[in-house]
């Protein structure tokens, strides 16, 4: 009878264990510590007209009379990430989508956007919302979600403005760590 | 050899237990009971080209001519978040993004913004996006992520109309319940 | 001594699975086999100052001169969504958002929207976002929420350009694909 109870309770522990093995297929998430993280430099050429060879951005909406910076200016842009802060290292991805300004006191943005890797070391997209509050030295967007080598992901893109050269050229340090991985 | 079984069985299944325990970090949903709950008010009075000092929204894009219902007019907005529904009511969060509407037989709109918290009690952000089907009583959108205080969040903002007084001022409130909280 | 050890190690294995049971509230993820799949046609009929009865979109912003592939166009819509590739199927949701164009070397997209269900067999919402890359025979976009039927939903939508006539109209097939469901 106690032999009997022993194996039960060992034989229902290991079918426990192996079920708990296949059901934790969602990796937990550590807040100090991100499954995936990659640094990347995100670089904004505008277009002015005239510089169709560089421009990376074009403005689709211009900016409204509200206040004095840009306000309701929105920007569409397919623009290069590279693994380093020169424009012209090797882009390892792209940065596809939209930002727009939204402050009538100071420069102050919105963006939404889609990162597309499409290279040996990594396929897949990850879709990326949020506020840019330019005037904060990092501020946090959602990454909301990914596909291909990215399924599923969700976690926190870290914008650090790297360079501003006016309505031009501007470069953001994009940290992005993932804290659900597949 | 009995009593080796035992104890093996017991301390595996202690090890399971702590492990169990740590793995489960994100708290479960129980879609009755929001883990975190926030009732807010959004104030929007949209530039008319001379109110600049009251004016929290302005048109990027103006409306087309499909239908009588301002169809694919898009507005940007910086609006205040209260906690009753007093326009002057001290400020406890910032709503940054915009709306456009979209449908030529009634006022419909469809929203993507970040709520952005600055104060003793709450640091950070959520990102929403979704459907304002301003017809029904009540629409839910999603709350898709979150930064700071609100790392990873995820849940519904349900919005109602509180009032709307034409093209000047309207007011939402959005009831927004998290089910992800870190 | 012996038989309480067994008896305790067998009640806290029963508290423990009883409380795995609770715990496991959320379906765990199969990255082989999505919880819930609809396969939808998406139709977008866009607005030329003239088709108001058959349109089912318009342009908020028209395209900007960056290349010759409508950069910068922005398009709001309110489109059918059918089970099958007819036009005329009757509609099981609407799709409602803006997509805009982002290549100067090629037509390439970026959409967000949010499908409407609100019949008999579902009613709620999905949010999906990402990029749409024209060229590509499929491409993924994440499912970032859902509300209703689809409370907390997350996902994948695999587009299929189905038809592609001109600046009038064209079609899709979404595939969507959800691995979170409550």
């Amino acid at each position: 009878m106690r032999i009997n109870l022993e194996k039960t309770c060992c034989i229902l522990f290991f079918l426990l264990f192996i079920s708990q093995s296949v059901l934790a297929y969602k990796r937990p998430i550590k807040s100090s510590k991100p499954c995936k993280r990659l640094v990347l430099y995100y670089h904004d050429i505008l277009f002015n007209g005239t510089n169709t060879g560089n421009a990376t951005s074009a403005r689709a909406a211009n900016a409204t009379k509200l206040g004095d910076f840009t306000f309701g200016m929105l920007v569409v842009f397919d623009d290069p990430m590279t693994k380093d802060h020169h424009l012209l290292s090797p882009p390892v991805a792209r940065a596809q989508g939209f930002y727009f300004y939204d402050m009538k006191s100071t420069y102050n943005a919105w963006f939404a956007y889609t990162l597309i890797f499409n290279s040996t070391k990594h396929k897949g997209t990850l879709n990326i919302m949020g506020a840019d509050m330019m005037m904060e030295e990092t501020r946090d967007l959602s990454v909301v979600g990914g596909t291909g080598d990215f399924f599923m992901a969700r976690g926190i893109a870290t914008f650090r403005t790297d360079t501003f050269q006016g309505a031009d050229y501007f470069r953001l340090q994009m940290d992005i760590k993932l804290y659900e991985c597949y």
